[in-house]
């Protein structure tokens, strides 16, 4: 028996206080994202492999969901949904006035080793900026970010990297993109001995340069650009252009009061970055809880025209492991509860029941009609889930049109015309 | 390239407003569920295969995507969420009080040839009610189906049968389980001659009886029961108590006020089903928008101790599909939404703009900065997606710490400090 009800491995059931806290936290997202302008997309569970195959980084593509259908088409499940946004962007949304802003909650796959903070079946909460340039659409982002992070009370900081600096000084030596992906890729594991001597390969000056970006501050970059003035003399612009911005965003984010520092070797798993990335950080979890930056022209790849695009993931599962460390509760604003207890569960019952309960609804309060048990039991009921009011109906609140209330908090206990119901409520 | 924006054959994106409307429906059903105190649970979208070919019926288990992970183990995406939950109660819920009150909103998938409202991809919010007897865990899932189909206005109504009343007439023949199912996927086609003839295997009485009850009212049914008195004999009891059930449900639901009537023919396709059954019909749609019943036991099919259980499924895409063909549109609560327009977009206009956005946001308005545009076109954008003010930042703005306001329906607009802005809101 124990067998069968197993999950596959790396997924899990999500129940009780947990299951409310993800409803919580989705729904907070959700609201956060809506009122900050961005719009809801639902893209498919199931993709053509080929969409992810074009641009996700090696990575994700070898612990991909592989499996064909019945007609033989290749479908993965999806790994992220950045590429699934602006696919349907391309589909659907290219002629909506830009700037377009999109939110996300949906469920990912990959095939990895699960580990602490990491399933296979995971959860993702995100934001995409379609078509606006500069700094304006990664603040956007942020401005989410920090709103819904102070919301659930989580004490969070943001490292900040650009990987479009190494890019340009790569392209500077003529490094092959892919060349250049695999470097970062070793950058990225934190194997910088590995990402030099890779480097090394086009030259020991390529290798002192990738050594150099590795540790460098934000401050210095420009004036190390200008060392190699003469080498990235064709990058120059998109260089500085980068740097101006990641010291500019930087200046903004302080300004408005976030936690934030830029980290030089930051440069993030996903080969379709192009500029500003950064990650989000709590200080119980080694692994970051969000993560995301600009891919400006990932639009191309599907065959569409240029875009400027950014955005970010957050891992609500890693959110979750993260608020239960800190062992913080950030609780859905609590609605007042009524349990509403028959003596008897004969249809007269239930019938005077249920319109019990539409009247308290009306009046904000979460009702539960309870029958078919004794009164002793369902009061505890009652008690053991935090009701603050038991509403008892037995033949004379039946026969009379009245209620048997009790305050369970102060075990005060009055008979009421029905009618009186929300009046009495209301004055306790 | 218009190939790689193709979605999977079934499956869709769903964005713009119909993506609004998914959003709306889905926060409507959970907000309905949680004040009659259902809770949330989540569980895997992959399972093992083995969960549902174990009891979900013929019909669902040849349309199941099914392949192999990494290690050779065959999972399935899940086509319907009923066993998830059951498996998911047996392993975390079984000690916690009854009745257990679940709700879900998940996307399922079955591999059948796309219709109108049919995908392969296609959304599900359920309810599940586990361990009370009777009929009161069915009136629960009503009263929340009456509540959620008219928050958002959709005209509707409810068919119920009893598959329990077939099985009790059909044990009564000695017609084996796996038989039953065949007679009843018949009559779930509408092909009663057929069943009717399959049931002749089982003598001519047995033919007359599936015949009869076809098309027998529920008043009349106690009646035939009786006069079978010798054959169902060791069946009495349940059949009447299943005849009796039925008619008072279908009582309390019409004092409840709602549109509600028997059809006997209806034995709905899942084979997992015990007693009362149920379907929701619009005017618009052939298909139902969601159905459900009893499911008695289906614990024990997992190897857990017997348990009560019912619970529905609504089909969030019929819905959406019935909403528009009635052009309904059930408009979310409008908020008020403010576009803050940005002369420049420089660090200082930005940071002044998310500090404008906050404040507006406390008063519970939407907000959206713009920047980098022609004012011109600004104001369009802000007209088009129907804001109702422009907040304009320009370098007096910025240098006296005010904003200009513009109301976008009179075109009114006026020069105030930043401090006054919500009370300026608030008095128009």
């Amino acid at each position: 028996m124990d067998d069968l009800l197993r999950t596959p491995r790396g997924t899990r059931d999500i129940v009780g206080d947990e299951a409310e806290l993800f409803e919580y936290l989705t729904t907070t997202f959700k609201e956060v994202a809506k009122r900050n302008g961005f719009k809801p997309i639902i893209t498919p569970t199931i993709e053509f492999f080929e969409l992810f195959a074009r641009k996700s980084g090696v990575e994700i593509v070898k612990s991909m969901y592989v499996f064909k259908d019945k007609a033989g088409r290749t479908l993965a499940l999806r790994p992220e949904l950045t590429a699934s946004v602006i696919r349907a962007y391309l589909k659907s949304l290219r002629n909506e006035p830009k700037p377009i802003l999109l939110y996300y909650v949906g469920q990912c796959f990959r095939y990895e080793e699960p580990q602490r903070g990491r399933y296979r079946e995971f959860w993702q909460a995100g934001l995409e900026v379609i078509g606006e340039k500069g700094v304006h659409g990664d603040l956007r982002v942020f401005n989410v970010m920090e709103q819904f992070f102070n919301e659930i009370k989580l004490k969070h900081y943001y490292i900040i990297g650009n990987v479009g600096i190494y890019r340009m000084f790569m392209n500077a030596f003529n490094i092959p993109g892919n060349e250049q992906d695999q470097i970062l890729h070793l950058i990225d594991k934190e194997m910088f001995n590995e990402a030099i001597n890779y480097a090394k390969k086009y030259g020991d000056e390529a290798a002192e340069v990738i050594s150099k970006l590795i540790s460098m501050n934000i401050e210095d970059l420009e004036n190390m650009a200008m060392d190699y003035k003469e080498l990235v003399k064709n990058y120059m612009d998109r260089l500085l252009g980068e740097i101006r911005d990641t010291i500019e965003f930087i200046d903004i984010l302080k300004e408005l009061g976030y936690d934030v520092r830029y980290k030089p070797s930051l440069v993030r798993g996903l080969a379709y970055y192009t500029g500003i990335i950064y990650e989000v950080k709590t200080s119980v979890l080694d692994i970051s809880i969000g993560g995301g930056g600009r891919y400006d022209n990932l639009t191309t790849v599907y065959g569409g025209p240029p875009e400027y695009s950014t955005g970010v993931a957050i891992g609500i599962d890693r959110v979750m492991l993260a608020l239960s460390e800190l062992n913080i509760k950030p609780l859905d604003k609590d609605r007042v509860k009524a349990a509403i207890l028959l003596l008897n569960d004969s249809k007269e019952y239930l019938i005077y029941a249920y319109k019990v309960s539409s009247l308290l609804q009306t009046a904000g309060i979460t009702t539960l009609v309870l029958s078919g048990r004794k009164l002793s039991k369902m009061l505890s009921y009652a008690n053991r889930f935090k009701f603050k009011y038991a509403v008892i109906i037995g033949s004379k609140e039946l026969n009379e049109n009245k209620v048997s209330i009790k305050d369970l908090d102060t075990g005060v206990q009055e008979y009421i015309k029905l009618e009186k119901i929300n009046e009495f409520i209301k004055n306790i």
